[in-house]
């Protein structure tokens, strides 16, 4: 499907509650997943969901994921099993005059697919360094690359994205008409964001280095979400 | 099982992989637990997984969280089906000198239990207002009651908790010890928190309300999970 265009509306990720909310253009929902560095996947192993939360990234339709080879996640997804894995952004917390209308603001998508192992040695390889840039754009090219048992250890996993919506809440405090004026309870909307704090050197750095210019927006008080979208496209519109 | 016991390890819930990063004592657990707001709850529908974030709480082994009588997730969950409802908080980016030890700094706590409604009316009526409590102290007591619309169009839903595990990483840069001298890449620990923004009065505010006391401490710059911590035990530690 080319960029710009929409996710069909399925039984699957149709959002029947709050259907104003929902959103299935693919730029609204790539920007919701850009932004975001950890994701949670839900998975089932014997008939049971374990719902896992690891970092993961965009690139096209498809996302990607990583893990320890000899994790319980990794060995039941690597062979191609259903998954539903969501990125969330929480917002602000939404007080009201009634418990109904207490809300968050929040943007979220739940994205579905078929994990699978990234086998092909050479993609793998590229796709391990495009983790590290999207985070650190142009990291990959400063450190030490993987060895062989270092790849053997962790399984890169993939999924096209068959699916998917988004689902926004994004408006001030909202009562019943009625509640306004009856109910004398202060509300409030109080804003919520995920902010870096100062980087902490490794105690073991090197003398004289001095941090790259591409770690510049993560300083102190930038906002994780704005952080990670920039590097996303700083690693990913050049190409 | 009494406070300040463990979980059994099983197979479900054992922390395979760094191992050494597992925590099944219940103080521990439960911390994590009430210092979140959001969680993400895995469920299964017709053999599909799904992730859906949403708010919860914890009472004693029991998780509760809620939705709209006509929601997927709810419609799915009301009748007894197992769930993995798991809380984590991201704490630090953790840059390395290879790919393999980039990582992140975490606390997060997966629960397995079996969800279904809450249908006694009392019980839930008392389990809303400690929702609203939970995140606001002593809130419950200054809106207006629940109609009786409103409470048909909400489900409430609880599960006991039958297992968990936490897992935690808290340490700085670790690395290969031959690549500290010999890979010259500027290396750091960024710490980050989710943070309150200054509260916006609803713009309908009543002339004359002040911010009750009991929200002083969610002000500009306070971290969302020690505020939801404190806000945890400010209401249920006096009963």
């Amino acid at each position: 499907m080319p960029e710009g265009a929409s996710f069909p509306i399925t039984k699957v990720n149709k959002v029947k509650r709050r259907h104003d909310r929902g959103r299935y253009d693919k730029a609204t929902v790539y920007d919701i997943l850009d932004s975001a560095l950890i994701c949670h996947i839900a998975y089932v192993i014997d008939g049971r969901p374990y719902c896992t939360p690891t970092a993961f990234w965009r690139e096209g339709d498809h996302l990607y994921w990583h893990g320890s080879s000899a994790s319980q996640m990794i060995k039941t997804q690597r062979d191609g099993v259903p998954v539903c894995l969501t990125a969330t952004h929480l917002d602000a917390l939404v007080q009201a005059r009634s418990g109904f209308h207490h809300s968050v603001n929040y943007r979220a998508v739940m994205a579905w697919g078929t994990a699978h192992a990234i086998t092909d040695k050479e993609q793998k390889l590229r796709l391990m360094d495009n983790f590290i840039d999207r985070i650190y754009p142009g990291r990959s090219k400063l450190i030490r690359q993987p060895t062989a048992q270092e790849l053997k250890a962790t399984t890169l996993i993939g999924m096209e994205i068959e699916t998917a919506s988004g689902k926004i809440r994004s408006t001030h405090v909202g009562d019943e008409e009625e509640d306004y004026a009856n109910v004398p309870a202060w509300s409030a909307m109080i804003p919520v964001s995920q902010v870096l704090g100062t980087p902490s050197d490794c105690p073991r750095q090197l003398p004289g280095l001095a941090m790259p210019k591409e770690m510049k927006p993560f300083k102190k008080g930038a906002r994780l979400d704005e952080v990670m979208l920039a590097s996303y496209h700083a690693t990913f519109d050049e190409e």
